[in-house]
């Protein structure tokens, strides 16, 4: 839950019409997102949500986020379409940050979600990956393969202090993972953060996704060990193999896997779960004990991959060619 | 800012389903009161506003400000209507708590008051007194001049801790506020807690009065005091003559105050101060360090009670009679 930044209904107004979108009726702050101030806004012309970026978005990087929702949206995908302003400005200053309005999705966030739900899930994540396919602006990754290696020797001498036998378990992924990790698999801009919380639902349709701030150009099959991870395990961190073959059964209904990427579902699903391992545990350490937003818990993570470790074999997930 | 409570997608969708409102749309937790979990929902028959009572609101107040809501918009105030549930009842459990759902009230609220708008606040108060001179349920103001003495006490040995002239502070008021304090003018339901936060505005009329969770009975006039104090101070905590004024004049546009009423303005709106600064002060030394929420801040009270002490006459508060 985050409202960092308080805007002045002077500015807040003024910024709205700079939009084109009318008269203010209703502005509240939304205690969702723990990166960026979101308000939910209403005007004569709709709901929007405000996002005022914090200093966890780096500004230079907002046309690529903010161009592919645009992107998939023209193609169909269920998306915030950003809002361009008189000037045909997708970002603008408000409040002294970076600030941009999207449209405004229905739906409800799964917080446990149904293997139904992972097959909707499956399903538009392959019609993403489809969609993003003549995207054309670029962004690395920050949290590949390499990017897993500096983040945590950034608090390495720490490591211990989040979990006893966290450093034994980031070395012996590294040492298994680093050297098998593939980079001829087919590429493509992926999403990268698509949790439960990222999507919605609304009766048995996907209605929406969102939070389009950590996409990248990566290996698309890596945005599927990510779903992996964020969607397959229950309340008590068990891989739930059913959702998995829902997901990657939805997934294939759009986007055939080829055969090298079902091979590399194991690894990628692992490496997924050590990426999101690596910025939790860099999180616990990072935040003040006082903080507004709690971090995290990385021992959820080190539950996944010790499952991962059990799993070599494609089928394990519910793979099937 | 706060969202305490969690709950699942399926026991909202059967809370709301309940209440007779239909399919749930959309749910965001919002990140306004300090006191309890607000939810702002949507279904096919409009926008509602969830809310789940936290510890500080007694579960068996709530009748009477629920009740009472729904009496002053039966009576056209512009304040929500709590919606019944398939029982009559418009508290029910969910996810443990007591929760109720109200009606959304369109409007934004002014971080920094125009003295229009402090009219329109006078004008809509005096509506609000007026309405609610028929409602049968009674509750007593915890935090009347009795409630202050009782709260300073629980507090007193720590009270040099918020700021080191505390306590010579509070007790010159109630040396100068307890005696002088008057009991035989009209009484009535109060608001009680009328922040520029808790009123909404939509273009130049007043769309909105939320959060009734500490109405009660009590001195009409009083609720005016809280009202100078919450209104009619700048930025920089120094008093503003002309917004008083107008927030005098709506209200007597509509509700005319007795001579013995005006006299007692300047003691009401130092008692009213003084109220602030207790609960402040006791918010203050009572939040624990890590709190999501940060209490507001005494010291706006003090400056405010030192102003009162120079204006005795009504007509320093703007009050012509």
């Amino acid at each position: 839950m985050a409202v960092y930044t308080q805007v002045s209904e002077e500015e807040l107004a003024r910024f709205v019409t700079g939009h084109g979108l009318g008269e203010l009726r209703s502005c509240k702050g939304i205690a969702e997102g723990v990166e960026n101030t979101n308000y939910l806004i209403e005007t004569v012309k709709g709901r929007f949500i405000l996002t005022l970026y914090e200093k966890r978005v780096a500004p230079e990087n907002l046309p690529f986020y903010l161009g592919l929702m645009e992107h998939l949206a023209s193609k169909g995908i269920a998306c915030p379409l950003p809002v361009r302003d008189r000037d045909g400005e997708q970002v603008a200053e408000l409040a002294g940050r970076a600030a941009a309005i999207v449209t405004f999705l229905d739906g409800i966030s799964a917080r446990l979600p149904t293997p139904r739900q992972c097959a909707l899930l499956g399903q538009t994540l392959a019609q993403m990956h489809l969609a993003g396919s003549d995207y054309p602006r670029k962004l690395e990754n920050s949290l590949g393969p390499q990017g897993w290696v500096q983040l945590y020797d950034r608090f390495k001498p720490r490591a211990h202090e989040v979990l006893p036998d966290l450093p034994a378990v980031v070395e012996t992924e590294f040492a298994v993972l680093l050297p098998n990790w593939s980079t001829d698999l087919p590429k493509g801009v992926i999403h990268a953060d698509l949790f439960p919380d990222n999507v919605f639902f609304l009766g048995d349709r996907l209605s929406g996704v969102i939070d389009f701030y950590f996409a990248c150009n990566d290996l698309l099959a890596y945005d599927i060990g990510i779903c992996l991870n964020a969607w397959c395990f229950d309340v008590s961190r068990r891989f739930d193999r059913d959702k998995a073959a829902a997901l990657l059964g939805g997934y294939q209904s759009v986007r055939r896997l080829t055969p090298a990427e079902g091979r590399a579902i194991p690894v990628l699903a692992r490496g997924a779960a050590l990426r999101f391992l690596l910025t939790r545990a860099h999180d616990w350490i990072a935040t003040p004990k006082d903080a507004i937003v709690k971090p995290h818990d990385p021992a959820d993570y080190v539950a996944r991959i010790l499952q991962h470790r059990q799993m070599t074999r494609p089928a394990d997930y519910g793979f099937e060619d």
